[in-house]
């Protein structure tokens, strides 16, 4: 009924593999190998035309984008409820999708690509990739793979990367302050969205993200980690194998 | 009981605006002279930090970012219904509002910004729009705004939005191909979201997007210029002032 097309521990698959845990749905698990390109065979261009990972197919049909998976996964799946009832807070709760999906997940991504994905996929071989890349449909996506591959990014990009990250964390700070959860009261989506990214800061961006710089993030994601669904989805295991040992081995310098 | 803040006839003005006008609800209108740089003025930072347009205020509460604000207003007023009922076509038009959030709507930007709002911001003070930009919080938006200012955006740049824009296209035709609107049967919030790029193309992009090279594209943005709506939108009226001439004068060359 359900498969789960998915990269394990990466940011965008850890989002909806929480929504899926959260709302104790059974799923199949079919794991894609990004470091071998597994996005970009064939056989997985057929089910997702854009070689973006994850691809969520129910009953046949397939759905894309996790922010998108996540609320389709509500619209057919609403209980437990992880979207406000309230349209002011489910307001709130989508600005949270859309400022991971503008701007957070793709600084943290700069981030881990150039010091994680980066090193290891340098090591491979060049014709092989360049391969697999001309069959990415997608221009920008293209190119973020192209530069972790050669060059990296410049100290500017990663720059501006850090500042999105730091901008993102003190809106954080500040909703934290008004309720316990992003959107409001209530966990919900919002926080399963923001999760996905924050998890990857104490490895990329600790100076950014601690107990003293953002106090009430830092809580959150205590409370977060606390969460039986949220400790399985981040756990390794059969479904999540552990990152290439470069890039978990990689020391965040910048 | 609702005011918008808004830039008339742009991109992501116009979105909101049709919406509401689609609806048939009734607001009060607040237009922001982005040339001015109104929309970083203490006044309007203080509604909307973020020194984005739109902006909407419902009973008092703020509601920013396009999409968010579109399915708020499906959310408080659901009639007619512009969100399909079907999970999957729902699935399909966030699809759209995520294309045009992530790829879309940038590209077109960078077209735009590239001719029309750089040559017409350059004329004026330096200092004064610095003093400005620097009330912007988003990097990326601080950073788009000083390219435009200053150098224009390189030759990569504006090659890649057109691939963007180019990629965009050939998977409206294909959606078009299999159904009448963008996410079904019915028109949505996708054709709204969507048109609200694509109407600016036969300006800024008009070798990508004509009868030719686009046939399903050019019929579907006939038919939705002929909806009362969209007309009223996309017409100079008084919540909608002309474009700066030296923008409109702007002959699109790449």
């Amino acid at each position: 009924m359900l498969i789960l097309y998915h990269a394990g521990l990466t940011q965008a698959s850890i989002k909806v593999r929480l929504t899926l845990k959260e709302k104790g749905l059974a799923y199949e698990s079919r794991f894609i190998r990004l470091m071998e390109q597994e996005h970009l065979s064939p056989g997985y261009l057929a089910i997702n035309p854009d070689g973006q990972v994850p691809t969520l197919v129910h009953d046949g049909n397939v759905i894309t984008e996790t922010t998108v998976i996540n609320e389709y996964l509500e619209d057919c799946f609403p209980e437990p409820p992880l979207r406000p009832a309230d349209p002011v807070e489910r307001a709130r709760m989508r600005g949270w999708g859309q400022l991971v999906d503008e701007h957070l997940f793709h600084a943290m991504a700069t981030l881990a690509w150039h010091q994680g994905v980066g090193p290891v996929l340098r090591k491979k071989d060049n014709v092989e990739i360049d391969r697999a890349l001309a069959r990415l449909p997608l221009p920008s996506k293209r190119q973020k793979w192209l530069k972790a591959v050669r060059a990296g990014f410049t100290a500017e990009e990663l720059s501006n990367a850090r500042d999105e990250i730091a901008f993102s964390l003190a809106r954080m700070e500040r909703a934290l302050t008004a309720h316990t959860y992003l959107a409001g009261p209530a966990y919900s989506l919002a926080d399963i969205n923001v999760l996905s990214s924050v998890q990857r800061m104490p490895r990329w961006a600790s100076d950014l993200m601690n107990a003293t710089a953002t106090p009430r993030v830092f809580t959150w994601l205590q409370r977060m980690l606390a969460r039986p669904a949220v400790h399985e989805t981040l756990s390794v295991s059969d479904e999540a194998p552990p990152l290439p040992p470069d890039a978990a081995a990689a020391t965040p310098q910048l």
